[in-house]
């Protein structure tokens, strides 16, 4: 059974609601980009990346295709179509006991879909 | 409970006996690079990449710091460095009724620890 902490992420990017991150997050929530080996550190930060992410890939064909569970994190796995180039990829989720997102990592293959997600989102980064 | 097949590739790496590969892939096993779209095609193509995959972190800090079950799947997460590069992955691997491995997809991050292995793995795949 999918975790509710999950849900409430899988819902609340379907539905496009990113201002109910700032619940979802714990306030030392770290980001692990699929580009940067620096981790971004803080609600702030992740929620600053994660709601870029939801922008780059609203309006795509971006779903969900696979899900594995542990004691208190998941790795979900995502295809998505940007700019014609194929994008797979990990979002890998750590919670804490208050049901709050500590850590948010993700991977992307292949190079060339890591390649044309990355200046998208240093624009929307920039912008943000 | 680590599922059977899944320890027996992660004893298989640790003891680095790639020879057991034969009997632990299916025959039509697929390989999803980390690099490439196109995926490696059949139990010979798989083999190739893992075992150019085993050489490559055979000798460095390679270990696996995460896993992740589903009903007849697991994603590992590893680290290592190469060259001075961290290198963070995922390998996310499928199995069939029979215990053989189906399906063996590689996704790695940071954007240097992917630039990296690549040229690696293409010298290693070349002296196959």
């Amino acid at each position: 059974m999918t975790p509710a902490v999950i849900q409430r992420w899988i819902d609340m990017i379907h539905d496009n609601r990113v201002d109910e991150l700032d619940d979802l997050l714990a306030d030392d929530a770290v980001f692990h980009s699929p580009a940067l080996f620096k981790a971004q550190e803080g609600k702030a930060a992740t929620a600053t990346y994660l709601t870029a992410a939801s922008k780059m890939f609203a309006g795509t064909d971006f779903r969900y295709v696979g899900q594995w569970f542990g004691e208190r994190s998941a790795v979900l796995e995502f295809e998505a179509t940007i700019d014609g180039v194929y994008v797979d990829g990990v979002d890998m989720i750590v919670w804490n006991d208050d049901e709050k997102i500590t850590s948010f990592k993700v991977m992307i293959r292949p190079f060339k879909g890591l390649q044309v997600i990355m200046p998208r989102m240093a624009e929307l980064l920039q912008s943000a």
